[in-house]
């Protein structure tokens, strides 16, 4: 243990004035043959610094590269667990490793003062002599696999997820090999968003907020056409109120955020950041609504919430703060609530089939599933292909008079005052900026993203073509000009349309970095099409290429974007449905999973059964590696849903799983 | 002190297990003439209820009440201080007091725990009971002053703010005379904004979040003209990335609200609510722009930021929340930057100037108001004439490079890469919900709300006039038809026009009803205009009748609300013009202000004399009262721009104030 020792004394003795920059220090244990003894990879990198698991296999040619679990740091490092372990460790080493270090560490001043734990501070200077002992290996985790040395590139194997011909700006990672890895590179080299300093929230870039944009213009006007009103409620909300409805606060208590302090005085009551606002809306709800005059009180907000889950966050998917819209309605009558709910439905999947092209299935969650404190939750559910699972898309809850109980939300009876007053039947439902990530998932390739014209962004890039050496000023600036003039054509025609006539790039480089971003068509235009007036058109999600007419324009873009818009959403719907499969026997079912299908089952509908399949469908740990949420292979299967278009019931047809009778047929798949 | 014992046997041993329901205790002390003895007012209501000043004043027919000071309950109840008070002293009071018991509180189960402060907890049946020894009055502060008794009513003063003939649901305080009781009535009655249980934040009901919906559509699209894109940055910045830029947290760090705990776990390190992003957006600009091609970046969000001030909260215009949006782009040139900042603040004056009909004075702030961190500051100001204060509007600054070096925002030289690296020039802007309260003080009057028709949600309500008990029901629903019919065709022609066809109400009380909700038009149709084939339009603001022919509708409505708009600015135009004045005589200075005006002076430009302006202008505090913040007279003068617009200045004119030579004239007044 001596050289731990001699790491000790590297350490400062207190803590630096400002904490010190922060250090991570990871170490991954790539999949390996059984029996043969894997080699561990120990990454050391700003904790700013993201390093994606695709990259640090790249950079080691291992596979799979998993953060390792305690037992590997005991047999390895001697060191009781992961949590214990610190840099010092490496020393200790049972036998070869890699050691990968974050370039932009290596490129700090010998003097700052680093934190690699809360007791660990070290000079930047000391940390890295120590680390080339074991053979650094520095790297630039922004650059990533292109930059690798040749001689490395072919050591990969063929199994490997980096892409053959991936350039230094593209994707790196193949989705079909490595989705997460492709799914975060994607989002980023796409500039859809990026990763933020604070673990779990992210940053909508221009590319993705502007999908939002366009959701929120298309549903805030089908909601206003059913009364809905937008107001505002604040982000707080006391913990007396909070935790008003017991059932509801047990459904969101261990994902609360809450302000304890004010500059420097602490809070005297803490306050919690809304994780959705039924509790901070309702008792207002109480105040304003008197008589059934007051009915129906239909109010919407665009907001953010706040969920602090302590799961592995992802992109869009699961992330701390997301944005969403939430809508509270009161209604005199139970079946005028109920029917705004399936209206409300209706709009969500508008939301994905119209707009985002991403096919969904309507139904209803089982008990189990369904909003906390609620009557009844319906869903919209997607499916993504490359992981087979299921993804719950957006909902909206039935609270029957549970809430206005509670809250007292109530009206004289209009029969009068003699009869007992009345308490509300509401409604809550909400869409949230995780549509964005499902329709990445499902229709963007290795070329980068693809999204569906009618949300995206911009529609269309005008690229001038065929100029060469040989051409002349003059003819280039006829080129230029008559590219412009298409421009302005387009968006003339109310296409979002842009063009890129910088001459400092390639037209190659500029179809590569526009198919990146998932600019739906792209518009060429070169000599001869000027003589021959007329334009090359291509698609983005199939090159498909379309000579359009110079004359017909107006008319033919604004078609090949609808048809673009409708092939995407039919090549996902075809994939969706024949991963939608039926089964009515148990030992069908998980083999049925493991093809990464959804499936159709007859079902009893009881919770026990339901919880019975997700366990009996759960392949066991095997205990060689950490759960990671995004691949994990080993979940049991969710209800998804059970669908309101039924396959017809046999005469006494059993549950898939136990005994009893089936009452429906249920949607299950593992989900996100 | 036997019954300070006596009350202490009252309290419960130990605390609630669910806290208690909080109670507060609030002690004011009315205005009184010299030398004569106030007599306090005890205010005992739940923590959640209001407690408007106004409604204390009509309860106890007593002028002004303020919250005390310690001298009061030192001399008055024999504590120590304001802080030291709990209720057990009320029997040590010198002599006769008000006891005013909210309803609400009594309205509790008589077991019903409450909690007094954080030692003190009692059963609400002994706290009442002990109360009633006093003469408790109960008051129900949600109804308001018409529930007042007539005999209480008469004792009113002919100074007091109540209005003559205020209606029950009408607003029942004076603007005149009590601005601030005024201000809180108009936007609550007029359901634009509710209070919250959570201090210093505030409900945006429907009619004030569709004006902020109408601000964001024109203001979103003017910068979007600008080659401005929107993105969304999370609301979370860790305190490291926080407080790297000195100036700018400086100014800050009082305000933010600290998140250290989620669900049970505290947080390793405490994460800040942004009060402004900068510093969560300036990491990923200096990550984004690596040349100057990427110039200018230029992204805004709409979002809110969370300042939690310490100061006397009032809705829009301080508040703990607010929704704003905020613009930040970087560019290569200061001219670039500069010129952005010119634009944006014309914007700015647009909104107030074009939609909210507002006047405002542009200019720049005095290096002591500026923005921490910038390097100079802009501003659009306006005016308040009932309390003769200025106000800021919305502010553009120029940031300079003071970020961009402190975030390594920089792009490689132009020149080439042996020109030195080129830090970006910034500039952030930001106009919030601010502007709405501005909007509601300038035209509301004692009838409630006055709505510039621009942003109004509904700019005309059409209401079936003439129907009287004679009325037959074929009429009847021939006046309903054709008021439908009208209101269709206006909504046809783009009109945010409904209609209230409710036969439980007399037009007398709609009327009212939008008179108070500043709905810009009204549209009476009666049996005879129905003959005449006309209707007649009512102008909220000063109840001017016109008679529009029925065929002229579509072309008529929309001239008279344009009319209305540009009638209500020119309105505050001249009140702001008349009470904006030059004073270049030191001894006309505070008499000005007394007057209500602003002040141009010729000014030094030395922030010392600034400070100086602002002390001598202050009225001595007399140790009466609490510095109530929205009314007090005793504030100084604070510098409010330097316009644009300069008056010519003097040959060797000295400064207002001092003896240096003046530099140009500044702005000065008492201000929000």
């Amino acid at each position: 243990m001596g050289i731990i020792e001699e790491f000790s004394k590297l350490c400062l003795n207190e803590k630096p004035l400002d904490g010190g920059i922060c250090v991570k220090s990871l170490v991954f244990k790539p999949k390996t043959a059984k029996g043969a003894v894997p080699v561990p990879i120990v990454v050391v990198a700003l904790q700013t610094t993201a390093t994606p698991s695709g990259l640090i296999a790249q950079m080691t040619s291992l596979k799979d590269p998993r953060l390792a679990r305690d037992e590997l740091f005991e047999s390895f490092f001697k060191c009781g667990s992961a949590k214990e372990f610190n840099l010092g460790y490496l020393s200790c080493a049972e036998s070869k490793f890699h050691l990968l270090v974050d370039e932009k560490l290596e490129a700090l001043d010998e003097s700052v003062e680093l934190q690699l734990n809360e007791q660990l501070f070290v000079r930047k200077g000391g940390l890295v002599a120590y680390l080339n002992r074991f053979e650094a290996q520095t790297v630039d985790f922004s650059q990533e696999v292109a930059k690798v040395e040749p001689k490395k590139k072919q050591e990969t194997t063929s199994t490997s997820a980096a892409l053959e011909d991936a350039k230094l700006i593209g994707i790196t990672v193949d989705k079909a090999l490595d989705f997460p890895g492709w799914y975060q590179q994607i989002l980023t080299k796409g500039e859809m968003l990026d990763y933020y300093d604070v673990s779990g929230c992210y940053i909508l870039r221009p590319a993705s907020y502007a999908i939002w944009e366009q959701i929120q213009q298309w549903f805030d006007a089908k909601i206003k056409g059913l009364g809905v009103q937008n107001a505002y409620f604040p982000m707080f909300v006391s913990s007396r109120v909070l935790e008003r409805e017991k059932d509801h606060i047990e459904g969101f208590a261990p994902e609360v955020a809450w302000v304890t302090k004010a500059g420097s005085s602490d809070l005297e009551e803490p306050i919690a950041i809304r994780p959705t606002s039924e509790t901070v809306m309702y008792p207002y709800y109480s105040k304003w609504i008197r008589s059934y005059r007051d009915l129906p009180l239909k109010l919407n907000q665009w907001n953010s919430v706040v969920r602090w889950e302590f799961k592995h966050p992802q992109p869009f998917l699961r992330t701390r703060e997301f944005l969403w819209q939430e809508g509270h309605t009161a209604h005199l009558t139970v079946e005028d609530a109920k029917q705004e709910v399936l209206d409300i439905l209706d709009f969500y999947a508008g939301v994905y089939e119209e707009l985002l092209a991403v096919p969904v299935v309507k139904g209803k969650k089982t008990e189990k599933e369904k909003f906390a404190g609620g009557d009844f939750t319906t869903t919209c559910e997607g499916y993504i292909p490359q992981t087979g699972r299921g993804i719950q898309g957006a909902t909206s809850h039935h609270l029957g008079q549970n809430f206005s109980k509670m809250f007292n939300v109530s009206v004289e009876n209009p029969l009068g005052s003699d009869h007992p007053k009345l308490f509300v039947y509401q409604n809550s439902w909400g869409l949230s900026t995780r549509v964005i990530g499902v329709m990445v998932m499902i229709h963007s390739d290795n070329k980068g993203l693809v999204i569906p014209p009618r949300v995206s962004q911009y529609q269309a890039v005008v690229i001038p073509v065929g100029i060469t050496k040989k051409t002349t000023d003059a003819e280039r600036s006829n080129i230029h000009a008559s590219a412009k003039a298409i421009e302005d054509r387009l968006k003339k025609a109310g296409i979002r349309a842009f063009g890129d006539y910088n001459d400092n790039y390639t037209p190659g480089w500029k179809f590569s970095q526009y198919e990146l971003k998932g600019i739906p068509i792209r518009i060429e235009l070169g000599p001869k099409d000027i003589e021959k007036g007329q334009v090359i058109v291509v698609r983005r999600n199939d090159s498909r290429k379309y000579t359009v007419q110079l004359n017909e324009l107006e008319t033919r873009i604004p078609e090949i974007l609808e048809e673009l818009q409708r092939d995407l959403y039919l090549k996902a719907k075809e994939l969706f449905d024949t991963h939608r499969v039926i089964v009515e026997d148990w030992k069908d079912f998980v083999p049925n999973l493991n093809r990464k299908n959804v499936i159709l089952s007859p079902w009893c509908g009881v919770m026990e059964c339901e919880e019975d399949i997700k366990d009996s469908s759960a392949k066991k740990d095997d205990g060689e590696e950490l759960e990671q949420d995004e691949k994990s292979p080993s979940m049991g299967a969710k209800s998804l849903c059970i669908p309101f278009e039924q396959p017809e019931l046999k005469q006494g047809q059993k549950c898939i799983k136990c005994s009893r009778p089936a009452i429906q047929y249920c949607m299950f798949g593992r989900s996100y």
